[in-house]
């Protein structure tokens, strides 16, 4: 009768919504190399490649490599707070003079 | 009777997986910062920093900003398959003497 059919129905659709649920848990743990890396920098360039010539260089730059620098190519710290937030451990490239 | 208590308990169930299903497929947007940027690279270091003197330099050094390369800080191509397989658009960061 009714109620049989809208039991039978229910316990399909919950245990399919489960089902789904449970498999998406147990198999995101390779999703890890599916994630981004630049979220938002010069998203219409399709590699986004920066060059500097050594002479150019003063006594210390400090290249960004989190791609969350509100200055990038350049370090603006921001690594900190992607760090924080998300328990990477990424941090700056340094290409200094020796003595600097 | 039982069958009415069956079909109310699954019902419930059905409901309660799919709204939460609902809930993170719409409010998962954001997850975008939750993202690792370094997924394997000296895990066990709070923060990798790389340092190199000018006076070492080559004519040329690539740098790797993908975190993926196997010859990590330096760019071994890595970034191409990265960006293949995730749409993502990262490239390295290219030192070198002008003429080089």
């Amino acid at each position: 009768n009714r109620h049989e059919w809208v039991a039978a129905a229910s316990l399909t659709v919950g245990a399919a919504a489960i089902g789904y649920l449970a498999y998406k848990t147990l198999y995101s743990k390779d999703k890890g190399s599916k994630l981004l890396v630049n979220l938002d920098i010069q998203k219409d360039n399709p590699k986004v490649v920066h060059a500097f010539d050594i002479e150019d260089l003063g006594d210390k730059a400090v290249y960004c490599r989190c791609w969350r620098s509100k200055r990038f190519p350049m370090c603006d710290g921001s690594h900190t707070k992607h760090n924080d937030e998300t328990g990477d451990n990424v941090g700056p490239l340094i290409i200094k003079k020796r003595e600097a």
